[in-house]
């Protein structure tokens, strides 16, 4: 058995998300249909976001064990041949053994897109959240730096991963908004790991801030309270996308491993 | 009845083109309903440029005479509101009495993109060509020079076109390639008008010079060859959009309209 690291992009707009589920179309089993055609039995694949129904990404890590002696490169070429158009395996690498996309991810960067054009741009409808209102960007860059460090989220974790017991502490390592290209806005957040819906959440309240209807200095405030109805709302799916997974050269141990990773 | 100018944006994956057909789904039959249904009676618009299946737009232009008296912002509003999301008006203005979007047109550019990524994007697969070959750029742009200019383009004009008693003669203002965001390759062309399939197949012809397949100063002798089959292949349509029309603030005579042209 050799461990892959496979590097993923997707279009999310026709999945129910990353995770495999009984019934519904998702990436995992898409990718994991593909490869066991390869194997010639069943295969786990594992990865590093596990994203929400309509998230995107360009740079997903997945992990899997193969028996199979198939090179990097013709597995590459085979997985995209038997895979769907929205669904790409950009590359396939050697990994050392025991590699997990999860597990050992060190950091992950998430991109979330803004239309602020008066009226949607129809090539972007897929992968950006369109926000006709005026946003003061200056506004919501001030109120982003109360963001950053090593704070309890729980005020932007989703109702359904409240009262787990799993820390919903984590590091924001950098959170930037760049307003380029016109119309389009884009936060770019990278930290060590993410409670269910974070980066939406975070999204959600700032864009709260960019329209003046919450105060820029506020949102100290509301990561103390560890509340989630004092931030604002989960911004939807479909601006979201997995930019990047961080890995150290030699993969780290399976400890402290955040759970309900979705962004 | 007041003449308006409608600037329109679209993703023209799921049509048949701009122009009107019997059956086929296109944009200027949504158009003319949505437009209709306000009026209460028929309506025609013309539009600066009969973009083919699948060519997307995001500054079409299109010129309308409406009896009501709706505003424009308000009618802006209304016809997005019946349209689908892949089309969309982003603006309506008053214009001068008589203008016609195709013939007081004084150019238009177009905007073609080609993902070079060895793997395709999937987030872009709508919008872009794949060419997964390596591309030279500065080739493709020595070679570019040979097509700016006032020429008789008569081999980069699709077969349906050849044989039309119209003059063949264009002028290209500006051919520029630009190689960002990587792995995206744009080709930029601004010109008066265009030939049936122009700028497809000045890309296709564009993309084997990047490919060592032909001479980068041999486009010269193509262009005098007035022979079709001296080009390139035509560029898929997938990767053309219809970027901008450009008027005169006061609207050109109707006098020496290029015909067929869809880029």
């Amino acid at each position: 058995m050799r461990t892959r690291k496979l590097t993923v992009a997707y279009d999310g707009t026709a999945y129910a998300g990353w995770q495999r589920q009984r019934g519904p179309d998702t990436i995992q089993a898409r990718l994991e249909a593909a490869l066991e055609a390869i194997e010639g039995r069943g295969v786990t694949v594992h990865g590093a976001g596990r994203t929400d129904a309509g998230v995107h990404a360009v740079g997903q890590v997945a992990s899997v064990a193969l028996a199979h002696p198939i090179g990097d490169a013709a597995l590459t070429r085979a997985l995209n041949a038997a895979l769907p158009a929205d669904i790409r395996v950009r590359r396939v690498e050697a990994a050392p053994d025991g590699f997990h996309a999860r597990y050992d991810a060190l950091g992950k960067t998430y991109r979330y897109r803004i239309d602020r054009g008066p009226v949607a741009d129809p090539l972007a409808r897929r992968f950006a959240w369109h926000v006709p209102a005026p946003l003061d960007v200056d506004a919501m860059r001030v109120a982003a730096q109360a963001l950053v460090g090593r704070h309890d989220f729980a005020a932007f974790q989703s109702a359904s991963g409240a009262g787990s017991p799993v820390s919903t502490v984590r590091t924001i390592r950098a959170l930037s908004i760049d307003a380029a290209p016109a119309p389009m806005l884009a936060v770019t957040v990278r930290g060590d790991g993410y409670l269910r819906h974070m980066v939406r959440a975070i999204v959600g309240t700032l864009v709260e801030v960019g329209r003046r209807r919450r105060a820029a200095d506020g949102l100290a405030a509301v990561i103390a309270s560890k509340r989630r109805g004092r931030a604002g709302p989960t911004a939807p799916a479909h601006g979201l996308c997995l930019v990047q997974v961080d890995y150290d050269d030699a993969p780290v141990a399976a400890a402290d491993v955040p759970h309900g990773d979705g962004g």
